[in-house]
């Protein structure tokens, strides 16, 4: 069963659940926000979904409260922050922010978290590029659950990556796990007692399948293009791990409960060039070409990556947010118990 | 039929080629060396396979010879160059040198190059970086060549990317087009008679196929990971075009010849930081994780993205390279007809 909620009642209620666990009234309401707008961008699971997971884990002590990020090295427009195990999204948040004024002031920058926490979704912060005019290349690794290819047991993250360009009619922003379904998709798909429309990780006997009940049974998800998906996960984890001098997918799976991941926030200012209708234009010609296609499906389009995620949000908008009745019902339960 | 040819041969034989053809000699020295090494590195149709095809896009007029490449403009650590057509691997050996040098001053560099012509083997460049112990970030646009997620005409580069990282024992170089076949490769199954592993694009009644001979007439590649590939290939495009402000795959899919296209390097320092050490220690744990495996095939392994290449040139430069005859000769009929 689901339930309307509109955009200014989540961020309340949710302001009132992190004030009540803790957190003062700017960051609460900044954890509000996101968890908000992650659901208003139509993805439940890295939002309001996520919400009880977040309180399990400060209870569990996993995620710190009473934390600042801090620098600890810097040279040049590389700095390298400790997120101290703080939320990771306040952590992002700063580190987002940081990054943007390294890469207004030289072109670009590059600020490398460590020990810091799940950030929910990934592309909010790409999102939070784009709309202050820059390019964002963002990614985080994660506890392992694919295989390296050639190999039977998950030693790879599906480390999320985030590329953000603005762009005034929209921003363009893929965001995307190197896994070909989230286990979140995958859970969907079972619960709909339906196949994936492609294989999308290993059963029990190691044969590829489209049975997501068997793949969130092994905890082996395909990386996307096979063997290059694969390659491209190690060096995203390699990549964060060495400029933050943080934990790699090897350290976060010796522990029961992924923690302290490694994250990078790569900024690029493109407004430093004078030639900025020259660019808009140079984009909106690639959206038209890609846009000018026979439909493999009746009816079907093209899209360019962040445009469904735009749609979503102005539909939630205007027609409210579609929340899980029973997750709802909870989030209620912990502010007035 | 192949012949085998060592690394001083081949070196010395194309040198004298593109001397003939009007290249200084330093240029043609370098011409030589990049294609040489990516035949050491096992990658012929990147080396030694194309050395005709430059030839004849000389001729054409295509790739000039007698141009420098120029710095247009810059602001902090970016800067955008203009190739002018001529020879792609000596602008991106430039622009690999010239980010380089901003990288070691400010940690990080980012050089957009356009106008610029196909650089041969992508990775050539990782490994540069790799050497010099610089973190590489590099990718090109190319003609369309794969559809857009959900459309049936090929709408898309397959805009190779090279992620590079040194590492004492061999550098860590990630280079992958984001189709999930190279047509060179499809090629060689065509040739055999063998179908590819897994579906590789698209054959003329528009569905997927593993069949070589239907995607080498349709033209339709299949990006990595369906849709995901598809909005990684696009991104890749946009930034190419709109940091150089040069062509993007749309622009050079209305030439009848692939030139003029638009690249990205861009370079973080890590030595910038004063634990090489630990950062040595942290990516060998990783690669040592995912190397304890079973592996899904008898006697398999796992391997880290390069080091299938660093094996084969190993091998090469012992036993000689083995190379097409018939390539061979005609190299040899053009230097002395």
């Amino acid at each position: 069963m689901t339930k309307t909620i509109y955009s200014k009642e989540m961020k309340d209620v949710l302001a009132s659940l992190f004030s009540k666990y803790g957190f003062n009234e700017k960051k609460a309401k900044l954890l509000a926000e996101v968890h908000t707008e992650n659901t208003l961008h139509g993805v439940n699971s890295h939002g309001i979904n996520r919400v009880l997971n977040f309180i399990e884990q400060l209870k569990l002590g996993l995620v710190v409260k009473d934390v600042e990020p801090e620098k600890v090295e810097s040279f040049g427009c590389i700095e390298r922050w400790d997120g101290k195990l703080g939320s990771g999204v306040i952590n992002a948040i700063k580190c987002t922010n940081r990054v943007m004024e390294i890469a207004k002031e030289n072109g670009m920058g590059l600020v490398a978290l460590r020990n810091t926490n799940h950030w929910m979704r990934a592309g909010y912060y790409g999102w939070m590029m784009a709309k202050k005019d820059c390019i964002g290349i963002l990614f985080t690794n994660t506890e392992p659950n694919m295989p390296a290819w050639g190999g039977k047991e998950a030693k790879l993250g599906n480390n999320p990556l985030v590329i953000s360009i603005p762009r005034k009619k929209g921003p363009i922003v893929l965001d995307m796990a190197m896994s070909q379904f989230s286990y979140g998709k995958m859970s969907t798909y079972k619960l709909k007692k339906q196949f994936l429309p492609f294989d999308g990780g290993w059963d029990t006997n190691g044969n590829l399948t489209k049975n997501p009940e068997e793949i969130l049974t092994t905890k082996n998800g395909l990386p996307i293009g096979y063997w290059k998906g694969s390659a491209l996960s190690m060096v995203l984890d390699i990549l964060a791990t060495l400029l933050s001098a943080g934990r790699s997918t090897y350290k976060l799976g010796l522990e029961s409960h992924e923690y302290g991941v490694s994250q990078i926030y790569l900024c690029i200012n493109p407004n430093t060039y004078d030639d900025l209708a020259l660019q808009e234009k140079l984009v909106e010609e690639i959206i038209t070409y890609t846009r000018d296609i026979t439909p493999t499906e009746p009816n079907g389009k093209t899209y360019y990556p962040g445009e469904q995620s735009l749609i979503n949000k102005i539909k939630n908008q205007k027609e409210g947010m579609k929340v899980s009745e029973e997750i709802w019902t909870k989030i209620i339960d912990l502010i007035n118990p």
